[in-house]
């Protein structure tokens, strides 16, 4: 478990600047202050597919969204469903109350029901009342396919490590690319993963936001606009599906869950920016919260106050949220190594130097 | 495993008759031809409240919608949430395809994850391509909470007993009450459950309605409209949540995606004439699919032709979707038995003789 | 122009007890403190129908949300289509936006350009910058279709009359029935129409509703549960379409927009536990709005305080939603007086006499 | 009225291919079999705003989506509100039946309305039975607010504009820019309005998109990918709001309602891959229609047959409708010419030198 790269250049040390807006300090969901993220990677064996023996790539991504207990003090929350081929639990509740109340974890569609288990069995250990005098719960968890790379019919994420993920969850940089739940994923035919970007508006708010991008087609691919993809043909992988992106973003703007959703929304379109059609078969999902408010829990006094940007001031935060969302796929991108797989699938790294020479205009 | 009450009377042979339209053979979903029910209860222990030991309470209800490989031939499906507190998995997919490509469960809410992988699972050992060269898949597993009677933390419910129902799972007359995921529900404060009906339209379609009713307040009870709640105070269980109720509805009349998830709508409208408000903390949800078209997966032909009924046509399939709803509700109370469950909390049967005294204008 | 009947008994003076909530003041919409209802009622000719020259049977029911601004300071809002059949203009920014801004009117549906171009000009003329500096606006404008009883294609409504209904609109009662938009409606077969009724929560919070019933099918119509429709089959009209019914919640009660719109869910269980399948041909659509808060209109300040009630609280609100809306179909039938239309169609009114033999079980 | 320019380049004429498949013979939605385009004008006027008499510069733009009578042969429909800062009329039965059975119209948002009422009024010319034994209708309309150039107060847009623009639509080439309903648009603070375009996907299936784009901040605008917008600061207009984008699009390939509300999707993207994030002012909706099945209005037969795409061979149409809409905005704004409006207001022509040094890398 664990996943350290040579340190990869990301975008904007390639000079790629997305949008007009400063990147927070670790250009990083983490920018949210009170943001965690956690990652368990798991990588193991080689050669031909031996259907739960592995080979292993795959892994769990958990973000803890603020600190304290979120059941008693939940968080305003608002999603969208880009395209809906896929699972992501726990969106139905998320979507009627508006708030989310527990982690949120990434990893691959199979393996789904036991994350999902390991966050209720955590917070059912926090919590005695729930399931007895107090409500059930119905975490966050959403997947990505990385069958092309994974032995995902073994299944062999497994509770530990997910609350290995949430314990290994910290504030500051964030590792990207080929690691949690990104280890398999593929992202334009390139190896991608695990993302991560942030902006700060003018307003001074901060939108942080993740992704594990396992979608495009490579002739699609642009980066900042240029159409990379065309011009780096070569070097794809033998098998392709649809693939799927889901997308966490977080900010400290004091936003209600039907601005989240439109937040949401947004953040899809930046990840569309880099050439994602919401293909048939991909998943496209973003869940969105917010850290200004807190939500109480079955609380004696009916009623709360909120504090909350008004929508006429909204677009700034918008306009931020697609900027970090499209540079969060592309740093998945440089970020990744190449990965050899099951049955030797290989998906190849998006190679920093033919990238620059594209966008120097010299290929 | 297993439930066998005494027969006792269901709404009709009460002379509870609701709608115009006559019910199918055995009055149940399974009067949609290929549907099949199984269920697997789960009741032991008693006494006190010992998480992980019992008293267990609780159980699997699956429903098998259709013969033949319903992966290569799926189901046209839509789906309603009339409201979203509890965990729905597959429906994002359902509502994005339109198709139901799996089996539906219903299983209390924090045991969703292990029956989704249990039909994962066996779905993978039927189709050696998914998860490899094929898609992987996302089955439909609703929930509802029967912490009030069962050592819901305890999580009590295993792959086996998913196999086990799916493998009882049969066409003809269905266990209604206190039986498989029904086991621990309550509905309007009495014992509930699963309860089915069917209607036939004047155009020969039938429409039949499953559900797993654990929602309600007493005060608000209706049977056939009457206030039969306000006339039975007594006989109240100790603790009380809001609750919830999933449904599926299964018919032959050749409708799509669109349709059927209108035809949800109206089975939710059924339910509600029975008293329901849709609480905050209920999970209202319905899936229907219907039979007379199947839908191929990754065909050679890109088209195909599909025969439907026109929406000028359609509202004889809405009364009867609401009329059969609103009836599987009534039943799953009539066919319940008293269960004392942890901690001795106990939910009890509607009596029948007070009920009937009550219709009667007696009492 | 004017509507005075004979003062005809409502539910609550017949004995017609709809939940367990005390009304307000008035039993209307306008109990919630600053709303107000003008109405215009066309009513003129008889014989058969000539296009253009009547008979008329139509109206215009305007509702004025909250005193003061409603563009410089705005209302929280929500809504929910059951059966989209009919145009509602305004509520695709209504949804987006969580705010109302404008007064909302019915009408009958060949109206419903005129009547929105009306109240755009007189928002116009309030506001000079509208349209220049300022956005420009969409009015929240219902319909139903009252063509079995008027001229409906000779489009009678015009601008005056919507100036006049807003003019008119005060506190107070309201008058029901045969009125305003609802002159031409036809509800369950019976003559309907405008109906109101409002709700007290424990909590001190009061939900007002107004409808305009147009919807139904006699064999299906329930009053307080009981199936008075099906044992009044006399007194049918010659002609019947699918009808519609537009509705509008007020409340007081500190809500959003998205528990307006799960408020505006819970009137329509309420609407359709009169009998209504929400039938192809209807238009069920509910409008809600929270007396509650203003939201400010391009405000210097980026944010504002908004005060919530907790959705742990919601539940007394959520029924008498539906409680109000019940009772406002009956009210709106209660009132009516029979209406003969076009070409001698004739509405009947509902016999007071019948239904209470009815109710009283010697029918 | 009408709108004669010299013919000015096209993306494709200036060397700028969106995607990778081909065009249809016009480029434009009228490449798609039956698809008919009509457009009216209004420019008259200058100098100063007098509200009620000019300057005017706003028009309708009118799709006729078939030929034949589409009240009594339907066409499959979808849409996609993006940001719902607007007015769509018809749009609730649209999506609710899943058909379109009027044209479609564009104009300026105060006149919807009207528009509406025109057209409405033709159909009730063409259909007698309409609104007497006949249902009512809903047409189409959409929105964009032109009022940085045009006396939007002043309401200019008058029935017989709606049927000159019906009366001309016309198969073949579409006249683009500031031209019918975008006459006094604004397109990434260029001048822009009416733009179209079409794909030809490898399965033979054409997908032809109209726009009329008033959407947009100069900074987002790139073309192809390119950040033009950031390269051409010049040439500002002085006033600016968020604005609008609508959207039709049209189909041969066999898809139906849930399917082109898909398409619908794909369409927004491919606008926002042009710089849109959808802000909140803007009211940016899609329609989509397909014309391989038509529809039957009130059959006698209850069952009618369709033609189907497979889900999993429409990713080329997702692609095709994200690239037609990309390019069809280009062309708005490649086609128009500067226009001065009220006040003096001047929305300038984008200079094809300009942008062709850009996109040449030489600026």
């Amino acid at each position: 478990m664990g996943n350290k790269h040579d340190k990869k250049a990301r975008s904007r040390e390639l000079g790629i600047i997305i949008g007009r807006y400063p990147s927070g300090k670790h250009n990083a969901i983490t920018d949210v202050k009170g943001v965690k993220v956690g990652q368990v990677t798991l990588r193991s064996g080689s050669g031909r597919l031996r259907p739960g023996r592995g080979p292993v790539r795959t892994g769990v991504t958990a973000i803890i969204p603020a600190p304290g207990d979120l059941w008693k003090s939940k968080l305003p929350a608002g999603c969208f469903v880009l395209n809906g081929n896929g699972e992501a639990m726990g969106l139905m509740w998320l979507a009627e109350s508006g708030v989310l109340e527990t982690p949120v974890a990434f990893t691959n569609t199979l393996s789904v029901g036991v994350v999902q288990k390991a966050i209720v069995d955590l917070m059912l250990g926090q919590h005695p009342t729930i399931g007895i005098t107090d409500d059930t719960l119905t975490p966050v968890v959403m997947e990505c396919d990385d069958s092309t790379l994974n032995d995902i019919r073994g299944q062999h994420v497994k509770a530990a490590h997910v609350r290995a993920a949430l314990k290994a969850a910290s504030p500051g940089p964030v590792t990207e690319g080929d690691v949690g739940a990104g280890t398999g994923m593929t992202t334009y035919e390139f190896k991608g993963g695990i993302g991560t970007a942030s902006r700060v508006t003018p307003g001074g708010f901060t939108v942080g936001v993740l992704v594990n991008a396992n979608h495009g087609k490579r002739h699609l691919l642009r980066i900042n606009g240029a159409a990379v993809g065309a011009k780096i043909p070569e070097l794809m992988p033998k098998e392709r599906k649809d693939g799927s992106i889901t997308v966490v973003l977080a900010t400290d703007a004091p936003l209600d869950s039907r601005q989240l959703s439109r937040l949401a929304r947004r953040a899809m379109l930046g990840v569309c920016r880099t050439g994602a059609i919401a293909a048939n078969g991909s998943g496209d999902v973003c869940v969105a919260f917010s850290t200004a408010n807190r939500i109480p829990h079955y609380p004696k006094d009916p009623v709360f106050k909120m504090t909350l940007l008004s929508d006429f001031h909204i677009d700034p935060v918008f306009e931020a949220a697609g900027d970090a969302a499209e540079e969060a796929v592309i740093n998945s991108m440089l970020a990744a190594e190449t990965v050899v797989g099951r049955d030797g699938n290989t998906v190849y790294a998006l190679p920093h130097d033919r990238l620059k020479a594209v966008l120097a205009g010299k290929d």
